[in-house]
């Protein structure tokens, strides 16, 4: 974890933020999550804002901040006999509270105690939205607030600060992403090194993930890693690959400190590129370097995502895929049939940063709606960028065959789209490329140590 | 998945059960499980009983087997354009269903009301102990039951059969157990190869797990992979390996149908074994191979976990740590300082077969009482033996410095203890040495391709 003072100062700027003003902030750590039976759980993952406020990363945890004393009380239990012979030594929970610069522990058994206390005061608990089952259940018994409204009594303005917190990243958590990354260069390295022609989709994901493994905290996300890129949260691995398919890799790795890398390279089975493969490559690739390039302080991000929209349908119209005007067809949205998601996210301890606490409060500003239009519907992030934000640039061109059928039915856009040139491509798959980019105070930095991202030198790694 | 008539004959085992003898039986499929938001799942894993009844591997299922019409319905949606855009296309849920042999389906919202009007007509609903808080809610949601009295509620009789039928493992399920250990073999191998001083436990275990995503459905459980093997699950990964460090790796892969494979072995880091580490090795390894030449059909498998003390028992009076008699050691559970587990436990779907179900019925006979003497009464299994029992032989050798210290202070089990000589063991760390083992007509036969176990076996490899 960070040093003490880390948490200390993000603790108080969170008590120092002008909302919530007073009350209590109640923070649960997460628990162990059984997998098929109470004993053999998943791997623990730890809250993403417990671990930001607090760094402790072990289950069981949960915290108080009381917002007008000042007082952060950590709850937690010491080990007993049995937990040393089974699960090992481990910190005492003072032990456990000095690591997070926090004074005052109390047991587990005395946190719905406190809590009442609080309450029968009149004091408010702000608590932000659960996103797992047993986090409604905790709060049902702690707070006596049923499931189905837990959502509308989280705290907004308690969301509000720590997003406005954790949008920004410090130098440190730069770091950790820089981390990330380069675990997951090693990966798609490995990938353009595998991607021969008679290997499973199923033995490369499963050699990225032990990569993840052994030098992180394992996969950020579940990969994509298929030769049906046009799938686009693909997670079936059950494949062979065949000369000439496109591998779409959509794959990261989680940092020691569970930062996550995001990353999709698209690699030529068999080492080299069709010219055809070639042309959709370039346009994908123009279009995320085009929207690299616009990056910087102040732009909204949706303004971005048109930008590569723009770029990505030039390419279309060139190929005969599209017709012009440009702009006229992406304010229609027509592009939308080849690009049917957003440029990208905010990227940090969540791979969807924060995407818990509520996609529009984290990635729209209060004047900002979000389109209703299809593809644009799903951009997560549209507001303004400011330094220190970390997003991914992710544009992709694919050809989904039941959305080319239906759309080509409606005759949808029919005026920007040529349905008879798209046909020809309707076993082509998809082509995804990303990139995770730290904002600067005048620009962007793309994080990392350079993946193979050119058509050249995607291929050369492949040689290699 | 098998062939729909083994899902077929499997129901038609249950319905023609002696009980539950009329009423519904609820078979609920897993959810996602979401890891640090909604969006970001844990990777799905089916209920295994759900898996065992209807071998259908995904999300979203509940299915509904009329005890008394015979009738079987399995609930679910089909997907819709967003699902095959996101997700990639699959199969319809009638598809589904033929593929488990069920004639009949419905959509998932119809579940409520249809077993709302099944107890509105006075019938029983029978269900299994829920493990997780998901479905605990949707329980409490079907069946109006709270949280706090659904294990009460779940039924004992559908408990038994259920355990009854999943205990006795066909031969297409041997085969599917030895594809797991195959698996598990290639990962033991391997960590002979890497365990090298200055390798880390963490790059070790990543590399298992990358072995077992890649050739199978992932780990089984999380694997212990430790120079402090004394730690019985131990689940971290944060030491480097020095020269003459024992490497203690209890780790399986699940086969492609989720069958698990669960093997334990112990490295000497460098290669070669210390003459103590010899010593302690053989010791467990005698008690490993005895208890495996005593299995067979008809004796309790408490008998054989007190066969293996015994042994270990005899080779630690010869080393000087304990002082027989050994017969009169082992009935005081003196032994225990060094064994403190149960020699094994049934293996399937489940790495502790059935856990969930509850481990007194799946592991005791109606007329067996646990023990509530040390050691002894964390044994898993000790119900007699069947042909088609798949069980673990795990016996092993600890040094816990906080046990011995505890033991030492109260001068527990003086006479058998020669707690002068055990602290010359204190910093020795621990050996495990455990096989899978099918039960056969006439006695046993070890799963697997075999994996180096003898001292010049595992030396041979680690050179390899």
């Amino acid at each position: 974890m960070f040093s003490a003072s880390t948490y200390t100062d993000r603790r108080r700027t969170l008590m120092e933020a002008k909302e919530p003003a007073s009350g209590l902030v109640l923070l649960l750590g997460n628990e162990q999550s059984a997998m098929n039976y109470r004993g053999n759980p998943y791997p623990f993952r730890q809250d993403s804002s417990f671990l930001y406020y607090f760094g402790l990363d072990v289950p069981g945890l949960a915290a108080v901040i009381d917002l007008d004393s000042g007082r952060v009380c950590l709850y937690g239990d010491d080990p007993d006999l049995d937990d040393v012979v089974w699960m090992g030594d481990r910190p005492s929970i003072q032990e456990y509270a000095a690591r997070a610069g926090v004074d005052t522990t109390a047991s587990r058994s005395s946190l719905p105690e406190d809590l009442t206390a609080a309450i029968e005061k009149g004091r408010s608990v702000h608590f932000l939205p659960p996103y797992r089952a047993q986090q409604h259940h905790r709060l049902e018994r702690l707070l006596g607030i049923d499931r189905e409204r837990q959502h509308t009594f989280a705290s907004a303005a308690l969301v509000r600060t720590v997003v406005s917190q954790r949008s920004v990243k410090s130098d440190a958590e730069v770091d950790e992403l820089e981390t990330a990354v380069d675990i997951t260069a090693e990966m798609h390295k490995t990938a353009m090194h595998m991607a021969e022609p008679g290997r499973t989709e199923r033995e490369i994901a499963g050699r990225l993930s032990g990569i993840a493994d052994a030098r992180g905290q394992g996969l950020s996300f579940r990969p994509t890693c298929s030769i049906h890129g046009e799938v686009l949260h693909n997670h079936e691995y059950s494949n062979t690959l065949a000369a000439d398919d496109l591998l779409l890799v959509d794959a990261g790795a989680a940092s020691p400190l569970h930062y996550a890398g995001d990353i999709t390279r698209v690699i030529p089975v068999g080492g080299s590129f069709s010219s055809r493969q070639e042309a959709i490559y370039e346009a994908v690739l123009d279009a995320q370097m085009g929207a690299i390039d616009a990056l910087k302080p102040g732009v909204p991000f949706r303004d971005i995502h048109l930008h590569a929209a723009r770029i990505l349908t030039e390419h279309l119209v060139d190929l005969g895929l599209m017709n012009g005007p440009v702009d006229a067809a992406v304010d229609a949205g027509a592009h939308a049939l080849f690009f049917a998601h957003g440029l990208g996210h905010l990227l940090g301890l969540d791979t969807h940063e924060m995407e818990n606490l509520g996609e529009d409060v984290v990635g729209y500003s209060a004047d900002q709606a979000r389109s209703e239009q299809f593809g644009l519907h799903t951009l997560r992030l549209a507001r303004p960028l400011k330094p220190g934000f970390v997003v991914t640039i992710e544009p992709g061109c694919y050809f989904i065959p039941a959305l080319i059928r239906r759309w080509r039915q409606n005759q949808r856009h029919a005026k920007f789209i040529n349905y008879n040139a798209v046909a020809d491509f309707e076993s082509f798959g998809g082509v995804r490329i990303e990139d995770d980019v730290l904002i600067t105070d005048d620009g962007a930095r793309v994080l990392g140590p350079g993946i193979p991202k050119s058509l050249d030198a995607v291929e050369a790694e492949c040689q290699r």
